[in-house]
């Protein structure tokens, strides 16, 4: 109720304000690479404004995903456009826009910048996805990482493993991605520039596997028998391999990147060596009793299935720590550890030659009082020991949002506009956005825009945005 | 679109599963004082429920407040009754809903149970006020502490002093309480069993003040000119107190309660110090350099003028420290400090006579990583050295949501069910409670009540709310 008397009121007062107040012009974020603007302004007529193709460009007239941005950036630069115009033409008079001559070249300091969402520790229902993927597109994100399944619950609904979800899932029902949630989600993310790369994680981070695939866990034992309790993913069985051979046949088939996510991460062996079948397991492949050792077998296994579906692997760091014989073109993502550790491990690891991915300092579920997006902003991912060749290894970064204590109750203002930090670190040039001070204004403008465009990103401080209580909903 | 398919598919299963299906009785938060639980377990028909007065109540048929509670509450307890009725009552026959056998007697230990929300430094729309009184309501606060007016903005709009919104909000018109808005959180509340405690905090934190009320602060001083810039409120003038004497006039008919809030706390004596008039009305006064006595001077001015208009004052800890002379009635409330500085604060006000409220280790606005609430909950406000007399003073506790990081958009999840946490302590019997561990799935249970009333509570940690998807918005 209090909504709708609000928005009559601000329309009343279009009438009387707008003929006198020119709008002031947004910060750009994240940064461009080049950008002059001249403080000569123009009004611009919204039916005249025309989108074009350089002459140049490798895109031309007719590419649908350029075509459907246009489109989207036309309401979003003219929220009010559609609104006034049928009914209320005699407003247009007063609902002057204005553009500074601008002109921009851009292009991304680094080809992957990614955000992970954990929809096993909690459930993320569809639309708190896609309006994730609506801000990601905003702060110029290109990879969702869907960190889809892990040990609380399986909320992927296979084709050929049903009961993965079903006994997995949190809700055999409510709580799952059918095919089609999980086309839509992809489809969603396309029309943004956004690339979707689920990850599969194992062998550990699987407890929720074994509801639905009997005997891929291994079991546990207490002294002589087995405890009634699961670990990680049995490596020594030819079953688990054609498991996951059709497992990830399907999911390589739903998901069309290139990339696959393999996870390898935090694998504990104390199940591993209660077992007398992998004790003996070990024993036979002369693996003593280095469980890494049997690690380094099951994932060289699995990146070797997923070569052979014509895809690329990507897996923690873990995999890379244990000393793996993996291919070359495996990506390695770095969670671990405080500045002086990531930068060890960024030097260990392109120093083997793999590419490399940060993501270590921007674990954006941690929080902590105040302006912790400072954290993230200042963060440089490519100062670290190494030739000009190591740091072109660094392909970008990730930003990590797990969902220990994250649902879709407060994933949006969590997210944002803390994200965006990360995502000018990975977009613009670093000596251009070298202060974190300069930074805070434009990420305060950001940020109402982000509420404009109906994202409800938590504020950075004191103060205002000047369109929050239209885009706000609170339901009562 | 997805939500209402996912309530239409819900909707569907229904038939097949209530039938079936018993469903778990809610924890109840915070703990009564007495309850006994039979496992027996009986059917109820909600067209039969009756709640009623006992017959020594004080309050009888008739009252209108527990009238409407018994209402709210009857929808509270069956959710689906309105829905299914009309239209689908061939569904009645597997609504089937069944009640353990109960007798509860309770009775809150704190008599004052608090919730500060700042209004100054972001602007808090009705709906999201509202909302957290309803929430309040379900965690048995019975005080909001309606932190209006601050440094950053004056939202409240006074009948006789119109511009100190009109000037000092952050917008005049949209970001104001208009009379007609106070009136309702009033109302709001009231049937809510809340009381609602304005606080007009001065001398310090009054910058919003300065714009629509000229010659209210004082003029800092560089050297011999006046810098431009201000201060607290200016003491030494008497038209200050006339102001203030017509203001309180104004907000204690507005706000009916018997406390008003007067603030008094981190005043900065630079600007005093600077300013030559000032120093000659100290000389006058014999305050010599001691600016504490300044300060009492005028905290003393209006703890009077708030008793001469029949009201109790509260004031932050600061006007106790200060030692100034207040009448015994008035509140302070504890703000400072870890823990050992708290206990001692309590027994020096406790062994002067007066009432205290705790509030400083509930700045809820205060978050890290993982499961604060249980710092919340540890809490034991009786815990200092003093006699069974002084621990009678105590007469309760306040959470304070502070609003530098918070508006809108993260107040819901940043509040709840954090402050729930803090709300048991303030009801339930310590003994009864004193193990975190213990309250932790009833909390987890109850913070899927809250979900299911519409409360957007954030997760305690991994798992799932059987209705969460049921109440959840997502706009899209």
């Amino acid at each position: 109720m209090f909504l709708t008397e609000t928005k009559r009121f601000h329309f009343l007062l279009l009438l009387i304000i707008l003929h006198s107040e020119v709008e002031q012009a947004y910060a750009v974020w994240p940064m461009p690479q080049q950008m002059s603007q001249s403080t000569d302004r123009y009004p611009i007529n919204p039916q005249l404004l025309a989108f074009s193709y350089a002459r140049d460009s490798a895109a031309q007239s007719g590419c649908s995903v350029l075509d459907a941005a246009f489109e989207r950036y036309f309401n979003l630069i003219f929220p009010d456009f559609q609104l006034t115009m049928p009914v209320f033409s005699f407003l247009l008079y007063f609902l002057q826009y204005f553009v500074n001559k601008t002109e921009i070249e851009d292009f991304p300091r680094f080809q992957f910048r990614g955000l992970l969402l954990d929809t096993s520790r909690h459930y993320l229902p569809m639309p708190a996805i896609l309006k994730t993927l609506d801000a990601m597109a905003y702060s110029k994100f290109n990879v969702f990482h869907w960190h889809i399944v892990d040990d609380p619950s399986f909320p992927y609904q296979s084709r050929n493993y049903p009961d993965l979800s079903s006994k997995g899932a949190f809700h055999p029902m409510t709580h799952i991605y059918t095919q089609s949630d999980v086309k839509r989600v992809i489809y969603h993310a396309r029309l943004r520039g956004i690339r979707v790369v689920p990850e599969f994680d194992s062998p550990g981070h699987t407890q929720s596997w074994g509801k639905g695939q009997p005997d891929l866990l291994t079991s546990c034992y207490k002294g002589k028998v087995p405890s009634g309790t699961f670990g990680p993913v049995n490596p020594t069985l030819s079953s688990t391999y054609q498991f996951l051979n059709g497992l990830f046949k399907e999911v390589t088939s739903v998901f069309p990147d290139s990339y696959l996510h393999l996870g390898g991460d935090e694998v504990d062996f104390t199940c591993w060596r209660s077992n007398p079948n992998v004790q003996a397991f070990m024993a036979k492949m002369g693996f003593g009793s280095d469980y890494t050792k049997l690690e380094s077998y099951y994932m060289e296994n699995i990146v070797n299935i997923t070569a052979a579906l014509n895809k690329t692997s990507i897996v923690w760091q873990d995999v890379f720590d244990y000393r793996e014989r993996i291919p070359m073109d495996t990506v390695l993502e770095i969670w671990k550890g405080v500045p002086a550790d990531y930068r060890a491990e960024l030097g260990r690891i392109t120093l083997a030659g793999y590419r490399v991915l940060l993501s270590a300092p921007w674990y954006i579920n941690h929080i902590s009082y105040g302006q912790d997006w400072r954290n993230a902003y200042t963060v440089q991912p490519q100062n670290f020991s190494g030739t000009e060749q190591q740091k072109k290894l660094v392909i970008g970064g990730e930003v990590c949002m797990w969902g220990e204590y994250v649902d879709a109750t407060n994933l949006t203002p969590r997210l944002w506009p803390r994200a965006s930090a990360a995502a000018e670190r990975l977009w613009s040039d670093e000596e251009k956005t070298s202060s974190v001070d300069k930074a805070f204004p434009r990420l305060e403008d950001f940020r109402c825009t982000l509420i404009r465009r109906g994202i409800q990103a938590e504020p950075l401080f004191v103060g205002h945005c000047k369109h929050e209580l239209d885009r706000l909903v609170v339901v009562h």
